[in-house]
């Protein structure tokens, strides 16, 4: 397929992409104030219930199982030295995944979670039961030298992660967390950041997964270098990924899509996942109504790229570890959220008395 | 048996007490550094881990089953209109709870929890399959005209609380929940907050499940009035208990001192969880360090109470409705904690490199 197909092949899949039901919404919050407790009385629990009814379109939702999509991609950048950990970390942790051993795999099997671990662009071969193999290309190119991707590449990366949604989709979850691993993807979502919020890179880089304070220096040197060279046009979402962006990162976002174009409920992670988020909202502004933010992440950038997209996260517990962590931890909320709506008595079926 | 022989025998249990286990705490924090995620990385989940390591005594603890204990009871202060509800709704509303309708059966059965509901002191017979009957008053009196309770039913509902804690730990949990109902026991849990704190009752008095501004203004009267008769010992827990409290605040206190005698983590609740914290903390320091606090209630007063127990809560979710809701939402984090610890590969069983 051609370059031009593509682009139109992923233009397709935006414009499947329709507004949130706000009718079925206000069922839901008529609905919430016949349950027998005092009206408002379970807060963020009330609106999430109605934001989940406006997503799917059901006024009473369910959103489990969730399907978990960790993608995995290399980052050129990562030769200029600014993870604490070596570039072979992301196929080790790749195998970690399959072998069922990391923050993402406990989490996982804790809240039942459908689960898979998508190879978009490692930068080695790899193999084993339950990768799904969509590499791109073999990590990124060095982005301080030359652009991280092709354009063609980058909508690539974005196809993949619809195409990985739908059939998770079609597999029975009914929300998604994307996660991923990628060393030195801090870095590149820094520099994403840095384009969509025209913010100094210096408010915006911090510790990553845990580098000194020479190195953080080294790191806002390194991105703002490489954004002089660059220069990412700021309204294209996708010269953006090409140039400073990551092929998981286009694969978040690419996923985020294809959740809602199937109406599923999207349950951000931490700082590499908002970056994604932000791009998929660049793409297409109505796919913002879909998402709900798991968790603050320590990441500096985190709060700066929230406050783009316009969202409060459910939990705030120093988490800034990534691959979807921090989304599944907090999923068990929405769980709760839409188990009230679907098992609460109301207060005339219980027989109790509404305030005086 | 007669009342000095009831003091001495909570005192008894106050004396099994033990302090938690540090060493086994610094096991678990020295083990944690070996798992694949960079170090501190997931923050309040590590610290949590830690915690419940020193807690139970177990370097790879459990949580699961968890164990909801909800305590109802009636207030006489009702009588004064404090509440948006009439009283009947507790009597009603353990109803709910035995036909498994209400807020917290619904997240109760989310997390696997075994559940027990006890008449402690409602001011109406009641019977139901699976109700505890631990009556020992028809709801207290109104203590803006008498004490709320004698000093005896006082000590008595402490020991109920810990012969409950003690069956639910023998009957498996591993982690316990404390739920209330009794309509006006934000008055109730006010006053108590008011005697311990020292601080204004203006500061403390909030809209409870509900009310109009002009009735917590009413609230706050009727509060100081009372605490101007009533005079508690503010350095004798059972004193304020038995003039301004609450057979089922008195019930939850002594279910968290049965929990810490068997080494088993506490998660606490909103408001009135907390003051029960308080209460028993004051009974016997050294179970603060058993506890954990599950959310921050929208009730002003709740705020208050937590920096005196030195706690920072897990979740923000804007929650006010108590009946142990917002903990057992909660308790998931707690679960992810020690499924982090049980279940992550370390570094060298996964074969991933740590950091350069």
């Amino acid at each position: 397929m051609k370059s031009n197909d593509k682009e139109a092949q992923m233009n397709d899949v935006i414009n499947t992409i329709r507004e949130v039901d706000q009718a079925v919404g206000e069922q839901a919050v008529t609905y919430i104030d016949t349950l027998t407790k005092p009206k408002g009385s379970l807060g963020r629990l009330e609106e999430l219930a109605i934001e989940i009814a406006q997503i799917t379109g059901e006024p009473f939702p369910r959103v489990s199982p969730p399907g978990v999509i960790v993608m995995a991609g290399d980052h050129g950048i990562a030769a200029e030295g600014v993870s604490a950990f070596p570039q072979e970390v992301t196929a080790q942790m790749v195998g970690n995944f399959l072998q069922g051993g990391a923050a993402i795999n406990v989490f996982a099997r804790q809240i039942d979670a459908l689960f898979k671990i998508v190879d978009i662009g490692v930068a080695q071969d790899l193999e084993g039961d339950g990768l799904l193999q969509r590499k791109i290309r073999y990590g990124t190119a060095n982005f301080l030298k030359e652009d991280a991707m092709t354009r063609e590449e980058a909508i690539e990366s974005v196809l993949v992660g619809v195409e990985v949604a739908d059939q998770m989709i079609k597999d029975g979850a009914k929300c998604l967390i994307l996660g991923e691993m990628g060393i030195a993807n801090t870095t590149s979502s820094s520099a994403v950041l840095a384009v969509l919020s025209g913010q100094d890179i210096s408010t915006l880089v911090g510790a990553g997964t845990g580098i000194s304070q020479d190195r953080v220096l080294h790191k806002q040197k390194v991105i703002q270098e490489a954004l002089d060279q660059r220069k990412p046009n700021p309204v294209d979402p996708i010269d953006i990924l090409a140039k400073v962006g990551g092929l998981e990162i286009g694969g978040m976002a690419g996923a985020m899509l294809g959740a809602a174009t199937k109406r599923t409920p999207i349950l951000v992670d931490g700082f590499i996942s908002t970056i994604a988020a932000l791009l998929a909202c660049k793409l297409c502004p109505a796919v913002k109504d879909y998402m709900i933010v798991g968790h603050q992440s320590q990441e500096p950038g985190h709060q700066v790229a929230l406050s783009l997209l316009g969202k409060k996260p459910l939990l705030d517990l120093g988490l800034r570890l990534g691959e979807g962590s921090g989304a599944a931890i907090a999923f068990p909320i929405l769980e709760s959220a839409v188990r009230m709506i679907n098992e609460m008595a109301t207060f005339s079926s219980a027989g109790v008395s509404d305030k005086e």
